[in-house]
């Protein structure tokens, strides 16, 4: 039959980075696509060992349903473990166990947006969760980011002059796409403004452990006196991505709905993920775990801006972030990378990700791509480079 | 500060089992709430030897990310599963991996409704998937279900004089709340009725592997040669409920919709879950396992039924299922049997659901109530029916 499609799908395309990440598995291709973490910084030993005593010891809890709020001894250590490493959990807010870090968008728009309110965004931001909204039929407002973080400004002329704001979604740390991280006074700014114009914030931190390089800055969630900022951080770059646990520190007025929203979408987060999350918390030490990864990144990414650093810089430029995964390159001499990266997935296998997909409207011409230096290997980053170099010289 | 609620959202209540099932864990609490498999029915040993394999043998892809669609493997294994035992896969499907059955209804409604939209469902039907509908904004149509299934002079009509119908909802297999299974003449007039209106059915099968008595009836799915049918099947009875795996048999033509939906949801289901489901369907029998585990269900619903039997006829009747976990109880002498629930697990310390939630319009007024023999052990069916009949002497 023709099925009919809802207004809010019907011009949906999948994400770029999903569909560039089916490249990452052809054999031979050099994948700089997908935002994994390093597989040599995950804890394999640990996780193994956990799972086994999982299955030994706590099989039935397991293998049966849990109550979707998340399992409680998971939500007491994290309390515990936000407050002493960022200072963000307070007796008003509640935490809610999530099936990775982007369902916390998913339910954020769910109860707080009405098909055609307005969201505002980083301008490029993530283009899984921009997408996120986009199912919702929310209008995104993109306000442009910097090295500094969000130009507060625009952002400022965007709370005035858009219809019914409904909420600010920003990635202060290591930000996806471009790898740049807010400074302590924009974070203010930011939040300053969301106060005087009484919009929520949706501070997205899946990075934030990730840092290898400079001071730590407070996350805007620590400043929150008025309790509108909802926090979301994920064990998906410490622990592991496949697992699929995020966990999202929110206001107490919004705990009910946010749970009635993941109860009519998942019922609960799988509970052999969250018992190795609960676990690895009680058990072991994240905060020396992500202090002995950070070399690691530090490592690859340096790697990867010396290599990007032999390229002639007329054609190409780059971000050097402090943390995270992503570096994000500009291409001077031309309009648009797409066809760029195309032709260096098909001729050199190297899979990046082009930039325009990561842009509030859409279609966007971007001259940029986004690479990630953490799933590759010191060799396919030195390589992919070389490659990417040598198709440069077609342009 | 005070947040704007969507208007999909603000009238939105928690799940009415899923807050009994938080009475399910107080100890001392005999629980027919939740709709949880029987304990003793699952294949633990199966599974702890599957779950150390992987952790061994398969860490990495356990641990990174993977595709939205699903892992490969499984999805090539449930094609051959569902063709072989239920007829329900044509080269017209594809197989969505979900994180629960739950995610069908969610992407469902997604990709087919908009607010507004109606959708047509059995009445009562299970209270979780009618909140998820209800969280897109969705006009629920109930249309009343008997022992023989949907009422098709009521369905036709509803067909006729709702706006906008983009779906009908149906569990044609042991329903939740009523263990009622719909015969064959209804499913092939149901199919009927969708083909002649235009209108996609859902066809919900959680519980169709637990048959213990009867002749298996073929799915609505298998006949369909129209591609309306989306069919929906889960682990979390025969496997395990905790690791929350569903999949789901759609037409082609929405595949592509469905997995954009997937993606900005949840991303991919748990990869742990995953390579536990394809190892078993792999290298144990589930055929086999789900006729072993039968015999299980079919002693216990019969326990509970020669139990119920033993209380008045004026005062309780109740329905007997020919498989799944559920009994729907009529309480004839009252008109709400909410009361009587709440002084069943207040007093006597006995959880089940009230029948009211069940319904499509909300507030609903029943005297029914729900219970599941699956999950309470032989003693506690005896002791809590016991209980119950004391408590009715009053009514």
């Amino acid at each position: 039959m023709e099925f009919y499609i809802s207004r809010k799908m019907k011009d949906m395309k999948p994400s770029a980075i999903r569909e560039f990440f089916k490249y990452a598995s052809v054999p031979g291709v050099i994948s700089y696509s997908a935002g994994s973490p390093s597989p040599e910084a995950l804890p394999v030993e640990a996780i193994r060992e956990i799972t086994s005593r999982i299955v030994e010891e706590d099989v039935e809890k397991a293998l049966l349903y849990s109550v979707s709020e998340g399992y409680t001894p998971l939500r007491e250590e994290l309390r515990k473990y936000v407050a002493d490493n960022y200072s963000s959990t307070t007796d008003d807010d509640d935490i809610l166990i999530l099936s990775g870090a982007t369902q916390s968008v998913d339910l954020a728009a769910k109860v707080l947006c009405d098909e055609g309110d307005t969201v505002i965004c980083e301008d490029p931001s993530f283009t899984g969760c921009l997408n996120t909204f986009r199912t919702y039929g929310v209008n995104l407002a993109g306000v442009p980011v910097s090295e500094t973080g969000i130009d507060l400004n625009r952002l400022e002329r965007a709370l005035k002059e858009e219809k019914r704001v409904r909420l600010i979604y920003t990635i202060p740390n290591f930000q996806n796409p471009t790898g740049y991280t807010m400074d302590l006074p924009t974070r203010r700014g930011l939040y300053e403004l969301a106060v005087r114009y009484n919009v929520p914030i949706l501070e997205d931190d899946p990075y934030g452990d990730l840092r290898f390089e400079g001071e730590a800055l407070p996350t805007i969630k620590s400043m929150d006196k008025e309790g509108l900022v909802l926090y979301n951080r994920t064990f998906s770059k410490v622990l592991s991505a496949g697992i699929r646990v995020g966990y999202f520190i929110v206001p107490k007025a919004l705990m009910g709905m946010l749970t009635v929203g993941k109860q009519s979408t998942d019922v609960h987060t799988g509970m052999i993920s969250q018992l190795l999350c609960y676990r690895f918390l009680a058990g072991y030490d994240l905060t020396a775990h992500i202090k002995a990864i950070a070399p690691v990144y530090k490592r690859k990414c340096g790697l990867m801006l010396s290599e990007l650093g032999r390229l002639p810089g007329d054609k190409i430029t780059f971000s050097r972030p402090e943390g995270g995964l992503f570096v994000w390159a500009t291409l001077p001499g031309i309009t648009d990378a797409s066809e760029f990266v195309m032709r260096l997935v098909m001729e050199k296998k190297v899979a990046t990700v082009p930039g325009g997909g990561f842009f509030a409207r859409q279609p966007h011409v971007s001259n940029c791509l986004r690479m990630t230096f953490a799933a590759p290997s010191d060799e396919q980053i030195v390589t992919g480079i070389g490659l990417m170099g040598e198709l440069l010289k077609e342009y």
